[in-house]
């Protein structure tokens, strides 16, 4: 069979589905480096110390869930969710003489870096990633980053709220403890403008969200992988990356924001079932996820989870098409029945 | 001081200066996995079976150089540069019915992945990268380049032809053989096309060339790293990658077809010193190069150079915005000293 180009949904995103090449998921298998632990992990319980003061901290008190930030410099300890400034940010809040009068024209275009950096320790236990977690737990990690979001929406100077989480050396975690990040931007970001312009065009048109019509499709595609009562998994028609797969709230909503109680529960279950899945079926590879959210009427949020098994070389850097070597139905066929199993498994220890 | 965010000079494409975390060059040496070099290497000479039948050869018969390609199934030995069709192409030229009838919609938009797709081997020694080439070994693979770019872009279903180099298993070179390769593809690809756009609209505004604007500017800057007569190199304002460079020819063209015999001496010339340096600075360290070249009069083609020394994760692939930890000005000041270095090496053994 010839290879196959294909368009995302929306964005003008190509991808070579290369039938050619087809590997199997034991092909991927421990192709990547081993997490080497630090010999002092700062997120661990009892190295609070080693830490910026803590912005959020869940904690219970009286038998109730408290929430608090670290006051005048003190670390609070028993946390459960811990959400603290990023050491190095990436942006931060602070507004500089050196940059705020930089030097540009109309070809050097630059702007302060503002907005803010945070790191979302998801459990006082190291090795408690999503894959292997307690549903209570991921409901309280879901919890902190709602909270988190919207005090960042709420700054003037923040255009976007990115989540995202690297898992394995591989895929960028420099800690291994489990955490997810958040960035607040001043601009919306490249990809999120595009599908922010495409979504907003599409529901022009159509009066309905293109994001509800592919998960119509998608639900009755042999790329379906799993759903629960509020979310729907599946592998996108062109995935860039092998046994990529997106999450998507079955209801129209804009951010999390917006997820009911029962909403997130099904969300915690939807990433333990779908990252418990992919670390059974590949042997806990390194991935990227991220959530998509722009608060606009039009545009659906979702989380695109990003298994880092193959390289982007000098082709896809220089020309942002893809390459890749699973065809989204084929991983659909092999993640389904993990997630499956997985489901079984949870269902037996909750 | 602050971070500062960055615009392309073109690319709505923004990247975050980051010198908060800002790293010298041998915070970065030895982080990337070593070579295996396979036992059998199919790109060495003698090994010519292992591969399909060339489609473009160069050789010496009677003291000339003379080109040819694999006849009838042979193999011809005694190369000095070898061009192969790629074993497991991501584009090709057979059309299959398989996929000329897809069954797509609005939304699931594919196409076939009519192309080309082939190896370009630089050199019968298996070592002979452009770091260490000899100038009369680029000279031929610049001109073996020059005559696939001319059969490809000749074809009717061909947009674009992309060439680039892997350099090293981190940076996703299967094989340790010297070797660029070449892809011929049905569309224009997003950053291309993206890099066409903006391009022609400065050419209709401002009656002459963006790209010869920056070089005019960057000359003159403290991104400036090197330059003989026919090319100049420096680190792009928005480098996206810890001591990227971009490699342009001084005299406007839109493509490596036009390069006079002098202009493409000094390339392999700028191609040599560059590279070399890099190797030296940072101890061989993996990277990818692109060609960037459309046949347009607004158009000047160039080489991006991507030293892979950092991971693109979660936050680059979910916004399409990069964090950079090197400034472009350091980097410069550092390459600047390792090219001269090399330059002065090469005058003493040409």
């Amino acid at each position: 069979m010839a290879n196959e180009l294909r368009k995302d949904y929306i964005l003008d995103r190509w991808v070579v589905v290369a039938s050619h090449r087809r590997r199997r998921p034991t092909d991927f298998m421990g192709s990547w480096r081993e997490e080497k632990k630090a010999a002092v992990c700062p997120f661990c319980p009892g190295n609070e110390h080693l830490t910026p003061p803590a912005s959020l901290i869940y904690f219970m008190e009286d038998c109730e869930l408290k929430k608090d930030y670290d006051r005048n410099g003190d670390r609070r300890k028993n946390w459960i969710v811990r959400c603290i400034p990023n050491l190095y940010p990436a942006f931060s809040p602070q507004v500089s003489k050196a940059t705020s009068n930089l030097q540009t024209n109309s070809i050097l275009v630059s702007k302060e870096a503002l907005g803010h950096h945070e790191v979302l320790i998801e459990s006082p236990n190291h090795d408690e990633h999503p894959s292997v977690a307690r549903i209570a737990q991921l409901t309280h990690v879901i919890n902190a980053l709602k909270d988190r979001v919207l005090f960042f929406m709420s700054r003037e100077y923040v255009k976007y709220v990115s989540i995202f989480r690297n898992h394995g050396a591989n895929a960028g975690a420099s800690l291994s403890h489990a955490h997810s990040q958040i960035i607040a931007t001043p601009i919306l970001p490249k990809i999120i403008e595009e599908e922010n312009i495409e979504s907003k065009k599409y529901y022009a048109k159509n009066k309905h969200c293109v994001f509800c019509r592919i998960i119509e499709m998608e639900t009755k595609s042999e790329r379906f992988i799993w759903g629960n009562n509020g979310f729907i998994v599946f592998a996108p028609w062109a995935s860039i990356n092998p046994f990529e797969f997106w999450i998507f709230p079955k209801r129209h909503q804009s951010s999390i924001l917006e997820l009911t109680e029962d909403e997130t529960r099904d969300l915690a279950e939807a990433l333990r079932v779908s990252l418990g899945g992919l670390r059974v079926l590949l042997g806990d590879p390194p991935y990227n996820l991220g959530f998509h959210m722009i608060p606009e009427k039009h545009y659906h949020w979702h989380i695109e989870v990003y298994p880092k098994l193959a390289i982007w070389a000098g082709f896809e850097k220089s020309t942002g098409m893809y390459i890749n070597t699973v065809p989204p139905e084929e991983a659909a066929r092999d993640l389904s029945v993990v997630f499956e199993m997985e489901k079984k498994a949870l269902s037996r220890t909750v």
